[in-house]
Order: C-alpha cells, then sequence, then structure tokens
C-alpha cells in the first residue's frame, strides 16, 4: 500500500486532532501564545478574518437598526452582586482589579501601592449586562424612550483555566448587543432576530452550517429566561456553540431598575436581551474547513482572495513578468465580489516559489495565479483551488472575468462540503445503550474523533445530567425546527415532545 | 442694547467655556459619566464619529503598509520596569489587577478570594510598547522579518485624577501603531510619515488645521528618542495634542531584546517607533467647531450629513409628505459624497417640528431639510445649514444634483473658519514682560479664553520650565517648518536658532 502523501500540517485530523488545530494556527500566522497566562496574540493574518467577520456582522446590526456605543471596561463589585444567579455564573473566575498605583517596594522592585488600593475593587468585565444596565436605567423613563438597540465591540476577561486559542483564552474579543424593550413580545422578537442575525452570517459569510435552537434550563445563560444559540458541527464531529442569543425577561431590569412609564401612565420594568459572538468564531471557521495542508478560508472572510505568484529567472524576464502581473493584480482589483472588490496581493518577495506557494496554502488563499515568461506567451496563468486543490491554465481575460464566479462557487461548496459532514453524522438514537455506544471512542489510542450528532428525547432531570457527565456528552439545544413527535426520554423513560440534539462540544 | 440671543447652549463659550464644552456633549448625545470613577459612556452619536475616525485613520494606515493586530490588556508588571525612562512614566497611576477570584467574605459579601492572588500583578496596559516588544523580538530573527508595521485598536488606562469627558479618561480607545525597522533612517522615516498622515487626516477630515513638530526634551514620549505631535488650536485657543509619533531609537528593542541577523550576518538591534490617536480628537472636533447652539460636525465625519424633516397636520398630509420624503431620501442616499454615499435620516418622531429640529442643530448634522405639502407643491425643500445657519428653499432636483458640493463648501468653510482662528491668535513674542502679559488674564472672571499661540526663541533650561509653570504655559513643539533664525531665548538670553510655540493647553 502507498504511503500518504506528506501533509503541510503535521499531524494530521486523524493523527491527532488537537494537536493539528495548534499547527494549523501556528502554520497560517493566525496567533501566538502571549507572556500573559492564557492571553493570545492575534496576528495580523487572524485579524484580518476576524476584521472581515466584524464587517458581516455589523452590517447586519445597522440594517436591523442597531446602534454602537462604549461602555467601560471595569465593574464595580457590588454590581455583580445584584442579580443572583449572574453572580453566581460569573463572579467566580475574574481579573480583579485592586489598586491604582504601583511603587518602588523595600527592595526596589515595583509592587501595588498600599496607599493606593481601592475602596471597591473593580472587576474587569466578563459580560456587560449589569454595567449596561445601570446606564439604561438613567436614560430610560418614558415608553417613548425605548426600544433601546445598543451593541458593543470590546474586550472581555474570563480567568479560563484550560484555554486554547480562539476556542477559550481568558481575554477574548467579542461583540454584545443590549436591548430594553418594553414589551415582552417586542424582546422576544428581538432575541429570534439577532439568532437569525447569526445563523445567517454564519452560513452565508462563514459558509458553516448551523442549527438554530434553544438551550435546556442547564445550560441556559445565568440569569436568562431563555437561551438560543447556534450550533455547528466541527471536523471532528464535536460541537461547537457558535453565538448566543438570550431573552433576559424582566430579570436584569428589576435588578438594575429598568423602569418606565408607559402610554396609560403606570410604570413597568422593562424587557431586555442580550447577544453575541466572539473570536471563538475564528477557531470555528478553522475546524470547519481546514485540510492536512492548512487553513481553508471561504473567500468571504479571506483577507486575500487571489495572490499572485511571479516567477522569472533573469532580470530581463522579471521587468515583464511583473508589468503582467501589475495590471493583471489592477484588472482583478476592479472586480466585484460579494459586495466588496477582489481582494488581490502580489507576492514577489525573494524567495523559492515553492516555499511562498506553500505558505499561502498554509494560509488559506482562496486561489493562487502563478505566472511565468510562458504563460505570459500564451496570456494565460496557472490557477490553484485551494479548496480543491486543482491546478490548471486558465486565459487571463476568462480570470478576469469569471473570478467572482470562482470565487462564488468555493463559498458554495464550502458550505455543501461542511453541510454534508454534519448530514452524515447525525443520528436519531432511542435507547440508553445505542447512546452510550454511539459516544464510546472507538479507538482508545485516537480519542478524539468523536461519533458526532446524536438526536433523542430527553427530560431535564438530575440522572440525565450525571450520566452525560460521565460520558463527557453534553445536551446542545433543542432545534427551533425540531418535529413535535412522541417519544420518551432516553434517561428517564418520561414522555417527551421533542428531540434534543447531544454532542461532545467545545 | 439689545439682549443677546437665546442659545441652545448655557452657558455660552464666553461665559464659561469648560462648562459649555460638558453641556454641548450633554446635548449632542455624546457620552455620559458612568459609575466607574474616570470612565465614560461613549454613546450611539458619539461612537458614529468615532467609527467615522476610525474609518478615515485606518484607510490610511493600510495604505502606508500597515496591518492591524491585537495584544493582551494585560502587562506583566516586571515588563515595565525594563525601560527605565518608560516605568518612570507609566507605573505611576495604572489599574492593577492583584486577584483572579471572588468569593464571599465572612460577611457575606463578595470580596477578592485570598487564595487566588496572583504572583506577579498584572497591570492594564496603558500603552503596550512593553508587550508588543516582547512579541516583536520573538518574531524577528533576520532582517527579512523587518519592517513589522502593525497598528492596534483598542482601549488602555491612565489613572487619571482630574478627568474630563474625551479629554481625559481613565479608559479611553485608540490606536497604536507598532513598527520595527532594520535601520534607523527608515525608522525615522515612518515616524515622520506617521505624523503626515495624522495631519492629513486632522485637515482633510476633522477640518481642524494643525502644526506638525517636535516636543522638546522635557515633553517626550517615556523612552522616546524623539517626539512628534501635531498641535491644534482650540477656540479657547489653547492648544490641544492631537496626536503624536514618537522614533524610539533602540531603546526599547535593548529592553527587550529585538534582535536581528543583519545582510552581512552580524547581529544588531532592531529601531522601532510608535504612534497613537485617541478619542480626545472627537473632544478636539467639539472644541474646533461648535458654537453656542451645540455641536458643528465636519459632513466628512458625521453620523448622518442630512436630516429630513417631514411636516404635516392631518393624515392625508402625512401620506403624501411621507412619500416624497423617502423617495428624496433614496435619491439623496445614493450620491457620492468623500468616498461614501450620503448619509439621509428621516426623522417622523411623533414630537414637536421645533424639538426635532433644535436636537438635530445641538447634535451637529450640517444639513437639515425641512418638507411640507406646500413645499411639495413646489418640488422644493427649505433647507438649513447648520456652520452659517441659513435657511432656504432649494429645488428638489437642485439639492440631489449639488448636494455633495454643499457638503463640500461646509467641509471647507469650517476649516477656513479654524486656519483663521489660528492665524488671529498667534504672534511673534520676543521679551519676557510681553509673554508674560500675553499669558495673563485679562479678566479674572472668565479666565478660560486665552491669548493663543506665542512663537518665541527658547532654549531648554531648568529657568524656562520653573516659569512657565508659574504661568501655566507650556512649550508645545517646534514647528518643522519654523525658519532657521538667529535669536535669543526669551527665559535666559541664550543663542536660539528656531522658534518654538508656547501656549496654555488641555
Amino acid at each position: 500500500m502507498a504511503k500518504a502523501a506528506k501533509t503541510a500540517i503535521s499531524p494530521t485530523r486523524e493523527e491527532d486532532y488537537p494537536e493539528w488545530y495548534q499547527q494549523v494556527i501556528k502554520a497560517a500566522d493566525l496567533a501566538d501564545v502571549s507572556p500573559v497566562r492564557g492571553c493570545m496574540v492575534i496576528r495580523p493574518w487572524g485579524m484580518g478574518i476576524w476584521e472581515n467577520m466584524q464587517k458581516g456582522l455589523d452590517r447586519r446590526f445597522k440594517e436591523t437598526g442597531h446602534e454602537n456605543a462604549y461602555f467601560p471596561l471595569f465593574i464595580p463589585m457590588s454590581f455583580l452582586e445584584k442579580e443572583a444567579q449572574h453572580v453566581e455564573g460569573f463572579a467566580k473566575e475574574c481579573a480583579v482589579v485592586t489598586h491604582h498605583r504601583l511603587e518602588p517596594g523595600p527592595d526596589g522592585k515595583l509592587r501595588p501601592a498600599p496607599s493606593a488600593k481601592l475602596e471597591e475593587p473593580l472587576i474587569v468585565r466578563p459580560t456587560s449586562e449589569t454595567i449596561i444596565g445601570a446606564m439604561y436605567a438613567k436614560w430610560v423613563e418614558s415608553y417613548r424612550d425605548l426600544p433601546i438597540l445598543i451593541n458593543q465591540w470590546c474586550n472581555v476577561v474570563r480567568w479560563e483555566l484550560r484555554t486554547r486559542m480562539f476556542l477559550r483564552t481568558a481575554e477574548f474579543l467579542w461583540q454584545e448587543g443590549h436591548t430594553a424593550h418594553a414589551t415582552d413580545a417586542e424582546a422576544i422578537e428581538e432575541t429570534m432576530k439577532m439568532l437569525g442575525v447569526y445563523a445567517d452570517f454564519a452560513e452565508t459569510e462563514m459558509a458553516m452550517p448551523v442549527i438554530k435552537g434553544e438551550k435546556t434550563a442547564g445550560e441556559r445563560f445565568p440569569g436568562a429566561v431563555a437561551t438560543y444559540s447556534i450550533e455547528a458541527m466541527m471536523q471532528d464531529r464535536k460541537a461547537l456553540q457558535a453565538g448566543t442569543s438570550h431573552f433576559l425577561g424582566q430579570n436584569f431590569s428589576r435588578a438594575q431598575e429598568i423602569k418606565f412609564q408607559d402610554a396609560a401612565g403606570g410604570e413597568s420594568f422593562a424587557w431586555t436581551t442580550s447577544w453575541g459572538v466572539s473570536t471563538r468564531l475564528v477557531g470555528a471557521l478553522l475546524m470547519t474547513h481546514s485540510d492536512d495542508d492548512g487553513l481553508v478560508l471561504p473567500p468571504r472572510l479571506a483577507p486575500k482572495h487571489l495572490v499572485i505568484l511571479p516567477i522569472y529567472r533573469g532580470d530581463d524576464d522579471r521587468a515583464k513578468v511583473k508589468e503582467y502581473c501589475d495590471q493583471l493584480a489592477k484588472e482583478l482589483g476592479q472586480r466585484d465580489y460579494a459586495g466588496d472588490k477582489i481582494r488581490v496581493q502580489i507576492d514577489d518577495r525573494d524567495l523559492r516559489g515553492g516555499e511562498k506557494a506553500w505558505q499561502h496554502i498554509k494560509r488559506g488563499v482562496p486561489l493562487r495565479a502563478e505566472i511565468g515568461p510562458r504563460d505570459i506567451e500564451k496570456d494565460s496563468v496557472f490557477l490553484a483551488r485551494r479548496d480543491t486543490g486543482t491546478k490548471e491554465p486558465i486565459g487571463r481575460q476568462q480570470l478576469i472575468e469569471t473570478a467572482p464566479q470562482i470565487l462564488g462557487q468555493i463559498q458554495d461548496s464550502l458550505y455543501q462540503r461542511a453541510f454534508k459532514l454534519r448530514e452524515e453524522n447525525t443520528c436519531n438514537i432511542d435507547n440508553l445503550d445505542e447512546f452510550k455506544a454511539y459516544f464510546t471512542p472507538k479507538n482508545e489510542a485516537k480519542p478524539e474523533i468523536h461519533a458526532g450528532f446524536a438526536q433523542c428525547h430527553w427530560s431535564e432531570d438530575p440522572a440525565m445530567h450525571a450520566l452525560l457527565k460521565d460520558l463527557k456528552v453534553t445536551i446542545r439545544c433543542v432545534p427551533l425546527d425540531a418535529p413535535e413527535e412522541a417519544g420518551k426520554c432516553i434517561f428517564t423513560g418520561k414522555p417527551s415532545t421533542k428531540r434534543a440534539i447531544f454532542a461532545k462540544a467545545y
């Protein structure tokens, strides 16, 4: 049997999925570990992807009537105590600011100045419901002041003990939407609308199919009445929660006294929502599409759509090739794709051609065009597609004309591939033994490739949670489009009307 | 004598400039105080301005070859100690994180958990030279890895004791560029290039004339070899430093060991720069253009260029007026202005017309178009300009055709007005008595309207600094275009070859 071709990333997904993930990040220059525990550095290529995500999301937020604002990084400790469940969920592990000055200590080294101890410690925001709620309480007096539809792009900190780049870090970047409404119906509509925005973004821009669903009681955001999420399947068939939208009822408005005078003159508490996605999406994107040669990017989020690699030997060639490439880049750069211009890079660094090509493969650039003197004679280029690995000549003019369609095809085909993987690895399971077998690794040496999504009848019960904990399986959500059907919880035998999705998860 | 017309903002600039500033912020919904000491909330209208500033700057950074990245919020305390001057400048007042968990104390209330004390305290970044330098040291091995041209958009914290919204707050938003180069010449070129980018941004987008100059030794960034700034004159004739660009020499690269192998095989320290502007620019914008009726926005940075105010009495009118306004908004919104589409808002809230108009005046919207049934009969609108206060009818078609030019005129005229103010309040002063008289308030009851910029010969000397401190005057910069001329320092009599600019300052 022939030995498998050598891949750019070692180990492969099959060999060691978690290590493959780290190596793809490294090979694609997405991020680096920092000297600060649990915090990562997002390098320009990773930041370019996040910036494109931000653009796609921000446009959708504004189209649905939201505005951006900015609230303080710090939250007074007492604010966290106002909502009981919320403090339970977030007070545990957070960065606590206790002093506002450094001074040289007896040993001459810096220390927090004892004379500059804060009266009340400040928490670096893990999420901003409490501080934003305090402002809304100030801004809202009458029903005319509602709704408030605000989003914030910022950094947050949660002191995670086990970190993994993009997926779980102490500091991360995100957006958090916070809205306040006069009625519960309006707030619920907003909650569902933003869940829809996230699903549309994930599927259209990230080419990542998602399941929209409601979290069960045990998985709700601390203080929420209902939490909805979009869930995606990674290539190791684990689930990744890619975005959440919470209906907070009047829990936070009561705790923070966001009251308003309604049209009839009575006083009511506002109904609030919050919703967020984070740089975790970069990790999700990586694990949805990448392969054993590194990152694969859906064109809509790629910092560069096409890289031109000029090939020449002598100086004579060089000038001619350079001029041809410049002209091609210019013409391609005027073509529209997905609401933007095609983003073209010419890589004429003084490196071996193979080395350069592999760098762009590992970084996931959707298209590479190699151009040498012979290609110019034929007025054509050698075009390689990152998603399929195909490499074939194409006329220059044809490339200019069809580049937007080719990018569109890549975007579609990545979505289809991911959708197929999820379909192939999702099944209904109706008894506990099968469930256990499904989630027991077949090969203990490679425990990281999992079974997939199991759709099962369920009931909220301690017995279920204990069992799931043992198996390291979680209940992801009850899909919004799950059909009503009579069934029995596979854990307790209690009657159930809908299946939930169970999976190992990030 | 006739009593002055009532203004929307009270007090006026003449009456109490600092209080006028606060009232303009409030009336324009730019920002609000927060429950966290020294931290403000940037409201959507203020954030919209900052987002437009970000776009204009980010485009310029990318056009000059820079990429964005993101580095940790926290800096280990020991990092600040590496560069002696830097620690002196920044370690003093900063937010110190000492614990990573809260727990209920003996009284049942939350407290930092004694068991979760950090081994080494973390500082919330006041600026990121040290943490970014540590990463560059890791990334740079050979001259081929240089230059590194990276920018970061983020929040920073400096524990200011006296805060003023936008101008000086404990937390603020900014961008910090950090570059590393193989030669001093390249790093100096970068420093000057980014100073030029800032000046171009300030003058083109903010309509704010600035003086590019070098800071004197006493005003340098801690650890820099040379600091350059752009300085603007506010309407109270105080100076405001609107952006800085630092040539750091090898000071930080030595402290952080950013070493590289040069082409000849030898080892060298890299030459670094840093440069930044912050949300302080929003304060500068306000104080450059606003008047006693509130904010005046240069069109290029206005979140909305034109607001349409429909006027109607009955329901019959309403439908007709609404349709006409929608159509006008649509057509105006397709017109190009300054690389974007014209940003139009229709304000059809159920409020009195006068109340709505004044709200948009106070928020500084450049153009207001009032449209009622009679205007529609004539196919014209009543157009008001925020900068001049003029209000006159204009044909609908003419408005659609000329709106970009009108916005351009407003942008230009705001620049010219600010330029004129600076010219009229700048003078050469050649002796100390005159200098003292110039900076001594003429009216003790209104100490906040100042004399202006004085251009004087100078020498770096303790005597000068002592005198300046007494007068509360600062040396702003030595303008890059200051002519060489023989002179004598007005403080010490020592010979001097160039005049510096002296002013009271923010």
